[in-house]
């Protein structure tokens, strides 16, 4: 990794500064977005430096998302005037957020610190950690910094939307420190559910945070390292201000099975499907199951196939990046796959959430281009519903099980293991760094309440265990942990192109629509006398058969005619009254009549 | 029960008789839906014997529902000529079924068989066997037979419809034969989540059918008699020709936990929650969980008040008939409960499913208008999620943690029992029963599946298990069991008042008009020359925030304005074409700005 400290310019006021660079670091892109920051000059961190040693600063903590929620993770720490983000993640939307295609932090409270930001850095490539940085770079273009995987996985989404080569982007390593202004970072290795997830060590004057990002313990990863436990003790033992830490399986008691575990259950099941072709589903960014796959494939004598959009794309960057391996010819064309004997063949596909157009859904419904599954078939699933998904990955195994084929679902076999920490892993975390003060993140309310618990059962006294929420601004110093103001911070909807152009009313009306649809009430009138010309006309959409209700919506268009016409002799008509009436009109005759409440839309068009 | 044998009419060709009528039977009811099927004369019946001797008949079996899907069973038994009808469920809506209230099973086979239907029997009262009755009865008017509880619970819903008068409910008393035409109904008591479960033995002359409706196995159940072994043995011993089994729990091993279990599980919470005001939410219907609470406040010198509609309802209805008991001056008003000091109140609550208007829900949001919670409140969710409302549950366990209740929810105790049975238990009855067929039911098609495999390693020869499918026309004779024919069937939708009058074209504009929306766009144009009088003026609902997009919509009317001018000089004006283009027109300008497809609908008023 390069600084580039060349770049300083005489008067610029906040910046990059790596203290060690990293080996074999991805070359900086350069290109259109926003202005990039300069660094500062190397003199004022050593005068604040000196500063520092005669007070204690105190640090502030800005999570704008992530907590009470689970997705669109970013956390902001401020210390001594600086501003550092660690990650920015993106959510999906809500059932009842109609229409909506992905939910992103609020950036205002970033524009309103400009100056004071330094650079983003990644804990790891998993969509509620980088999925928002597109729409933030756009915004705000800062230096990203992650390891080798993670920036591959965020470059393929910069390419996406144009921003390759206008973003500076930095290879983490870790235990390779990075300086950013005040700020120390140490990258620690710790396991998660792909390759190369960091916690951070974040070193300010104000004292060391562990910000763990996504994480498990795994004594036996599957080809990847483990757990840095002795960087976390290192912390532990030089004394930690405050630990953040991941809650996601807080009510889950014990520990978190080993990737490896897997293995076994996985490997029992190809050999049940010795004469079958196999196919499996998993998380298109879980490279390390991936690779159990190819190997088990392999010994097998199998060749394996890749079927899905995110995960050729995602395969293939995780075998030139070298995160996979794969001996010659093992790696096949889904064409070619389909030529071959079932008992040759594996594929390794998307779908494993039932997600509509995923290469999975598509086979369960039989409109899959290429993969055409029936009793020669043994699917296996190997993923957890996410909450929420349930029915629809009940609705792709059904789907799959009536073409004849074997399913291998949910909780029938060891055919997964989650990426993050159980009671037991947590307590140990606690235990190690003996944090001063600590913070639940990444959960819903349910979740850091638990953690919370946890903490105290562990020894941290209540008062210094704080849960926050998304947009607290939490006060952290040797008096004590608050949360001392509430910054601007929330959900921004993404619908196609528009970010944050879809609000409350017009969700609202979407809602309304989708529950009674909408009846359209139009007439042409006199702009002067009043006198109806033509109509009212009624149209509807979402409400009714029309065919098999006519009576009903001839009744409700005379009832509206009598309204109409009741206004046409007054001499100050009032168009806003005339629509309330007409509304009021139509709105109880339908309701009283169907027991529905579509939108009413009066039209008068004046001639 | 009272047959009523009087009111045999000559002439009338079908009817009802009872061969031992039950003791302590609810008074038949009557009214005025559709005219009432009278009795067949005995001497028909005796023919028809006589004739049965010389010849094995076949049976004909008919889900109308229930199978391939959860909810909405129905399901039709056909022989020599005569019809029964057991359970007549609704289902809960998919969430792509926008605005829908209520799914009810197409009644349209039964239309068609009026004349050959005898009755419904009812195996218990939960909706999906008894939701969809109100409908049936208002098309067709046959006796209804079921146990007591049941009764009162059909007795509620048929008043709501105003039904109550009009229809002729019988009672059911286990053991004690029912003759229904050609078929005789020997009601055994099962164990489910609700008391007063019944299976049927249905005797005609193809044989024995035993149809289990929902059960499982519960050797201590809460207050209700045991699963009833020695009937199911008896009939086993004598021959089946075929089971028909609930396989909604056929994907777990094991026995499912007897609802005693969930004592110890609420009395270790209730000491727990020694000096706090005790909540508890769980299904309606479950009133052995509902004694269970009353029994455990009594205990602890706490009284008992009920909140929520249908909780109110049912238990008042449960104390009536005597399946709920409580000592004088336990149960109190909710306005006196909050008067109390906490530890000496619990609540009894519907909301265990998060559904968006229960009790428990409002407590959450703190907009229930008595009940205030907080940091006095220890609250218990004595039920699990049903696939589908897990998010729902997690919004308002955030909402009572975060005001600072206690919350015991899913699988953080014994708090819950499921009411179906698991693998083991279904292996009992197979081997009790030794049916000759057998058919899983009650179940998505995993479930079948997974039940069929369960049947199949008892010793259940394959050809002799038949997944069927709702609609299905199912044959079984001594020659073995196959579908033979397809029936109309299906999903009805009810909305609001309108049944059957939603379907897909109604439902996709739903769906479209939820995801991005409306633009209407209303010119007037004189009717003899097309010139444009007035026009085109925009109108949008749910597409964009309409301030923020002025320009759009500005650019949008612009281009429409010149696809009319465009037509206004045209002798042949095509008024179908000219839409068609303001529609595409509109389209592709809108979609090419936000990437959005809202439903255009282009208006042209003629003056």
């Amino acid at each position: 990794m390069n600084p580039q400290p060349n770049k300083t310019a005489p008067g610029v006021k906040r910046g990059v500064r790596a203290t060690r660079p990293a080996e074999g670091a991805a070359a900086p892109r350069q290109g259109q977005a926003a202005p990039k920051r300069q660094p500062r000059r190397p003199e004022y961190y050593a005068q604040r430096q000196r500063r520092q040693e005669t007070k204690a600063i105190p640090m502030k903590i800005y999570p704008l998302g992530g907590l009470g929620e689970i997705g669109k993770n970013l956390t902001v720490y401020e210390c001594a005037g600086d501003m550092l983000i660690v990650d920015c993640g993106s959510l999906f939307p809500e059932s009842d957020m109609y229409g909506i295609d992905l939910v992103i932090p609020d950036f205002a409270f970033l524009e309103q610190n400009r100056d004071k930001l330094l650079g983003i850095v990644i804990t790891h490539g998993h969509e509620d950690h980088i999925g928002a940085l597109p729409y933030f770079l756009r915004e705000i273009n800062l230096p990203v910094y992650a390891t080798r995987l993670t920036l591959g996985l965020i470059g393929n989404k910069l390419e996406e939307h144009g921003l390759a080569s206008s973003v500076e982007t930095h290879e983490l390593v870790c235990r390779q420190k990075l300086q950013l202004g005040c700020f120390t970072l140490d990258p620690i290795n710790v396991n998660h559910s792909i390759p190369d997830a960091l916690a951070f060590a974040i070193e300010c004057p104000a004292g060391v945070v562990m910000h763990t990002g996504d994480w498990k313990i795994d004594y036996t990863p599957a080809g990847g390292k483990t757990f840095d436990l002795a960087a976390f003790a290192e912390y532990g033992e030089k004394g930690v201000l405050a630990l953040l830490s991941d809650s996601t399986n807080s009510e889950r008691a014990g520990h978190s099975a080993s990737e490896s575990s897997v293995n076994a259950g996985l490997a029992a099941l190809f050999s049940r499907a010795d004469k079958q072709r196999v196919i499996v589903a998993t998380f298109a960014s879980n490279l390390y199951r991936v690779q159990l796959l190819i190997d088990l494939a392999v010994q097998r004598g199998r060749k394996v196939a890749i079927s899905g959009r995110s995960m050729i794309k995602n395969t293939d960057m995780a075998l030139e990046l070298g995160y996979l391996h794969a001996p010659d010819g093992v790696l096949i064309d889904i064409d070619k796959a389909e030529k071959l004997p079932p008992e040759q063949v594996t594929i390794i596909t998307t779908g494993s959430q039932g997600e509509t157009l995923s290469a999975l859904s598509r086979m369960a419904g039989g409109s899959h281009r290429q993969i055409h599954v029936g009793p020669g078939d043994f699917i296996i699933i190997s993923a957890t519903p996410i909450p929420g998904n349930e029915k629809m990955v009940t609705r792709v195994v059904n789907g799959l099980l009536k073409l004849g084929a074997d399913v291998i679902y949910e909780n029938m076999y060891d055919v997964h293991a989650s990426g993050h920490a159980c009671q037991e892993e947590q307590k140990l975390i606690i235990n190690l760094t003996k944090p001063r003060y600590f913070i639940p993140v990444h959960g819903e309310y349910k979740h850091l309440k638990r953690h919370a618990q946890t903490a105290e059962a562990v020894g941290i006294p209540k008062k210094n265990i704080l849960i926050a929420d998304t947009g607290d601004g939490v006060t952290l110093s040797a008096n004590g942990i608050a949360v001392t103001e509430a910054v601007q911070a929330g959900a921004v909807m993404v619908d196609g192109l528009g970010v944050g152009d879809v609000g409350s009313v017009v969700l609202r009306d979407r809602r309304m629509l989708s529950e009674d649809g909408i009846v359209v009430l139009a007439a042409a009138v006199d702009g002067k006398t009043g006198r109806l010309e033509n109509g009212p006309e009624i149209f509807t959409r979402g409400f009714v058969y029309v065919r098999e209700s006519e009576q009903l919506l001839e009744e409700t268009r005379v009832a509206v005619q009598k309204v109409l016409e009741s206004y046409q002799h007054q001499p100050h008509r009032d168009i806003g009254g005339l629509k309330t009436h007409i509304r009021e009109t139509a709105s109880s005759l339908l309701y009283r009549r169907t027991k529905r409440s579509p939108m009413i839309l009066p039209i008068l068009m004046e001639v």
